[in-house]
């Protein structure tokens, strides 16, 4: 448990150095994703990878360094992949189509391995507490991208001015984490569906109220 | 990997032995809620329990044979211990003192472990496919007891007619389950507030809306 903190690439390692650690870890999420952290072994990460135990030590330190350096991987990817489209969030078209997205993953994903970034959180964050910062910094900038747009949509006038962007934010984030862990647990995408919908319709009424509150 | 299916205690146990089975059982889901399931030893649990390792193997076959028991406690669990609340959501009352009730949970552990049956869905689910049926019906039953007190309240016209009460608990139950992720992921119970009270401020906006849609 001494060597909870990876080394940090740019400081120790070359940029061939760094690009074998970023494919190692890459593997590493991916299979990750696909078996749980406790379903994989470092030797799975070896043998997928093709790289040697000694590769594993040298640029992670131990299993605890890689789960770390997963963690900060998907943490940076929720807003390149997992997630594409939370920056266009500025409109209600854009919400239902983001939605739609979402739902559309799980169908074509069986409804297997939830969120790639939250469902680590359950997995790791009480075994690990080096990644306390990490999951805060990830889910921060998930969630204030998506309060970007909603903000944008009020400051538009298209929400009244009473909306609160952030908290309306961390609603439909909520919705989405949690009818992810629903869709998972109960192999049916309709939830995480009826939980997005269902936000969604909330903040559409929102707008629809406006003309009382003026 | 063979023996996956534990035993049923009813059949191969007397009641002494089905106590015994239990009170393992107990302690496993303890020790996995504290410290997670892969953070959960076989050795930690015989430990805790004061029993022997052949004890483990006898009741359970296998550390896979106790995992789906603990997912099968918890899911019992769910609404005795998690949400005992869950059965009385037949007024706006309720529903507000429920969602306080789990913000104040939150707050007295510090926001450690999650939900207790959730926290399971991606821990599990992937490396135990044999827990599906086990988490649908936990879920679905609990799910369904959210609805159940939804449904009194349309029935008795606090809610309008056009509410659909299943959809109504699977968005209350995302904003649940979501905002305990986020609350864990990120040591703040203000999320899971925020998550449960927009959630509500939904369901109270369709009762205000009812004279329109009369």
């Amino acid at each position: 448990m001494e060597t909870k903190t990876p080394r940090a690439p740019a400081v120790y390692f070359t940029a061939k150095g760094q690009a074998t650690r970023q494919r190692i870890t890459e593997v590493a999420a991916r299979l990750m994703f696909e078996r749980g952290v406790a379903g994989t072994s470092l030797e799975d990460v070896f043998a997928e990878a093709g790289v040697s135990s000694s590769q594993i030590y040298h640029y992670f330190g131990d299993k605890h360094g890689l789960i770390r350096a997963v963690v900060q991987f998907q943490a940076k990817a929720a807003l390149l992949c997992t997630d594409p489209l939370a920056s266009t969030l500025d409109s209600f078209e854009a919400l239902r189509a983001w939605a739609r997205f979402h739902v559309e993953v799980q169908i074509e994903r069986h409804c297997v391995g939830g969120c790639a970034f939250g469902s680590l959180v359950s997995q790791v964050t009480e075994i690990e507490p080096d990644t306390q910062a990490d999951f805060s910094e990830g889910f921060q900038t998930w969630q204030g991208t998506i309060a970007s747009g909603l903000a944008a949509m009020r400051d538009r006038g298209d929400l009244p001015a009473t909306a609160d962007p952030n908290d309306l934010a961390v609603s439909l984030f909520a919705a989405l984490q949690g009818g992810l862990i629903m869709t998972q647990a109960q192999r049916n995408p309709r939830l995480l569906e009826i939980a997005l919908d269902t936000a969604l319709n909330h903040i559409e009424s929102l707008a629809q109220r406006t003309p009382e509150l003026a």
